[in-house]
């Protein structure tokens, strides 16, 4: 079977989220880029970096079994010639608070403007759920 | 004072970690693209869209009056010619359950490839926290 190819992003898109809906692994995989690089971040979860792990992750997505149905709402598209993605992990240490420590998921989209180099998306998100679920002695701050 | 201009992404990002360690809303907001669809999404929070939201959420954050240090690892860059962000809200219904309903922040980013284009990037989060903070009946699967 020759990997299907898609001549939009909106093409390779769709064809995610029906290999997710109908739990079709290999399907799946073939909307994914054959680089060592890829990323997959899912939600409450850690990241993701390349197609052995992120093929691991979605058989075992798989294997429990749930039919889901996706409606994709409030799309917005970036669609420039200039665009940079940096997938980060934050650190994050708070003064006066020795035991706190946040890990998040970044990703942080860069765009060419005519003033330069700008951010156009931040995107975080905690790999154990929400901050306030760290183990502090004191009431969790908004930190982020 | 005019905007600073950054000659790379590496530039701007610095720029808005040191004005996040400095609680420097100004600054902070200089280091963003002056677009009207600017998408900021914050670890367990929902999608924000646009200039006015995104700052009022840093003045919040910095309001709070957290010292915060990041360290910043494990930088993965995607530098290609051919890139294209798609911000989506992901609804999930879970099949069998009628109240589950999930929604979920996405960044997909793909890449053009000699194959066509491709997925390079799946990113998620939970604008409430954990799937598992759902009012559901009964434990929730791993959905995602």
């Amino acid at each position: 079977m020759s990997a299907p190819e898609f001549n939009t992003p909106a093409d390779a898109e769709d064809a995610f989220y029906r290999a997710f809906e109908q739990a079709d692994l290999e399907a799946l995989m073939a909307t994914w880029a054959d680089a060592d690089d890829i990323v997959c971040i899912h939600p409450g979860s850690d990241r993701l970096v390349g197609p052995a792990d992120v093929r691991e992750s979605w058989r075992r997505i798989f294997g429990g079994g749930a039919k889901l149905t996706f409606r994709r709402t409030e799309g917005i598209v970036l669609d420039r010639p200039d665009v940079r993605v940096h997938s980060v992990m934050e650190e994050i240490s708070v003064a006066g608070a020795a035991r706190m420590t946040a890990r998040v998921c970044v990703t942080n989209v860069f765009v060419r403007t005519a003033a330069g180099w700008r951010m156009w998306m931040h995107h975080g998100s905690n790999p154990g759920g929400d901050l306030a679920s760290e183990s502090v002695d004191t009431p969790a701050p908004t930190l982020h």
